[in-house]
């Protein structure tokens, strides 16, 4: 049986990595007691909270944790119409969280997810491995067979090029999950009793034009490398669809990171995910996904961005015209998303105003 | 320190999966006291021996274990002119033991390479591994997080298309090492002490589309499925180049099961590799490689093989002339390798006369 790590004794980490260009962005509808294990490795960074559901409601912070909190009232009130790309009663709304930072990078964390233990016992400081994940290069052009070559202890294996090993770097490092792993409800409803035991000690790149399901509850990435393409779409209230948040950013991430030479690496660190989800409330969420990304995965396997797209602005741009194309025939509500597209990439930029070269 | 395990002790596996129906490759030119450790998993199992070097010498096998050796006399005289394919004074000679086996299924082994141990400190049974690789599909059209989903334990994750789960055959199981790890000269003369500890419990499917180094020191795959593209090339003996026979053979293995739908895995099993070789003597065998690959690797990336290439062997006549038309400018040593490819086939289709449907 996998237990969560016991953190009680861990002193605060005062050496944080990154401590003041990283925020953490949690989606909630609750109070916040789950920090308290994370207290050792997060304390010292700042946090934006996503408070989803009913504004009026108060959401409990453990003390000594910096944060911004943000409510559906907040978000109307500075995004405006625009407003309407965030999605409501759904984990999706975390993305106007990356909208509203202001660092170079970002985690975001479930808060059903608790400190892991690696196989030695020792409680995994997640974000520490994210962040170097995202600090050393990916390989996404050619397999090595030891994993991430960057790791102490490891390298580039004999026969692998050397005008490759110099990598790219790193957009996106996706995290997993010991105990409940990430299933959809078909799964969860047949294996109910499945945990995630096995602790993988590996980082990979995902190679390119290899498309991944990117879970959203354990993630890290470079703001200023990937930032705007990292909308959640439209899940939830008034929605046809739910659960599909993160994997509509995982697509449409992939795309772009081939398309300007990015990597995204998945592997370490775990987290330990605490809570299976109902799989009857998800079926209902999922089930048009279920057949929807039956043609959605073939679209994104053969999307093509132009020489022209060289920021991330203007290849999501290109790939939500793509979606209105394509996806709209599927059903009118890629319609609606890819306007939304159109709509989160100005309300980012607003936001983000360019800074003059 | 990681130490082979101590295989002393552990019952002779009576219960061999696909004993009849698998040989065991060892290419070698010293008395094959290594498979006295092997014994308790290997001595089930037949042997075919491909001695390299001076014909006259007499290698030594442990008793007990069923054999057939070959030397070079053996190979000149059962392919005649023919046998102008199969290296000399190299290990890649092993791919004759591939072409005289009349089994499915082929492990091949270096006689350098001892049982490793796993992290609970059990011997790992390296055939066992790679024979449930073999036996369970691959997953290349899509990433699972969670690596093979096929794995006890495991699954496809949320947003695995429903669609890909049966997966595809698996052709090629690709296993590593403990130990030494196989690292090019360049790599072992900047890093001499580097060995590899880091046990990774996974296996996973490479995805289509990537290449990969694939190493031959302690590999298996499917004969009937990809045998006739194992081919080893032409290296040591009066060839320009050495260490780059496993590397030919896995790129056009990895194109041509690409082609065909067929899955390749890396991963699991480990094998404890015992001792480093001259990183000065593998530095005048590769360096023509180290350059060469440059040019290599983006050929077979971009090699498509035409809809009309439906078995095995088509695909490799297809891919010959494709190497003599655009390697050959690269050095006259890839006109000869063509055309050793295509003799590599008649010799094939010779021994292994196709069985009426």
């Amino acid at each position: 049986m996998v237990e969560p790590a016991n953190t009680v004794g861990i002193p605060l980490n005062h050496t944080a990595l990154l401590k003041d260009e990283l925020d953490i962005v949690i989606p909630t509808i609750r109070n916040l007691d789950f920090l308290e294990m994370w207290r050792p490795f997060l304390q010292p960074y700042h946090l934006i909270i996503v408070q989803d559901g009913d504004p009026s409601k108060t959401i409990a912070v453990p003390e000594g944790f910096d944060y911004e909190l943000y409510n559906r009232n907040d978000i109307n009130r500075i995004l405006g119409p625009k407003a309407s790309c965030i999605s409501f009663k759904d984990s999706a709304c975390r993305c106007f969280g990356y909208m509203v930072s202001k660092k170079k990078y970002i985690f975001t964390i479930d808060d059903d997810c608790f400190v892991a233990k690696d196989p030695s016992g020792k409680a995994v400081n997640a974000l520490e491995q994210h962040i170097k994940n995202l600090l050393c290069p990916s390989s996404p052009f050619f397999f090595n067979t030891l994993y991430d070559p960057y790791r102490e202890g490891a390298d580039f294996v004999r026969g692998y090029p050397f005008s490759l090993r110099e990598g790219v770097s790193t957009a996106v490092s996706h995290g997993l999950w010991l105990n409940i792993p990430d299933y959809d409800a078909p799964t969860q409803l047949v294996k109910p009793k499945e945990r995630n035991t096995r602790y993988v000690d590996a980082v990979m790149t995902i190679p390119k034009g290899t498309l991944f399901p990117m879970c959203g509850m354990n993630l890290a990435f470079d703001r200023d490398l990937i930032g705007p393409a990292m909308y959640f779409g439209l899940m939830g209230d008034g929605q046809p669809i739910g659960r599909y948040d993160d994997m509509w950013a995982g697509w449409c991430v992939k795309v772009i990171c081939d398309h300007l030479g990015l990597g995204v690496k998945t592997g370490l660190p775990y987290i330990y995910h605490s809570k299976a989800s109902n799989p009857f409330v998800n079926l209902k969420k999922e089930y048009k996904g279920i057949f929807w990304q039956e043609d959605i995965i073939p679209f994104f396997q053969s999307a093509k961005l132009s020489k022209e797209a060289v920021t991330v602005q203007q290849c999501y741009i290109e790939l939500s015209k793509m979606v209105k194309e394509k996806l709209s025939a599927i059903d009118p509500y890629f319609d609606k998303l890819a306007d939304a597209m159109v709509t989160w990439i100005e309300a980012w930029d607003e936001l983000n105003p360019a800074t003059k070269a």
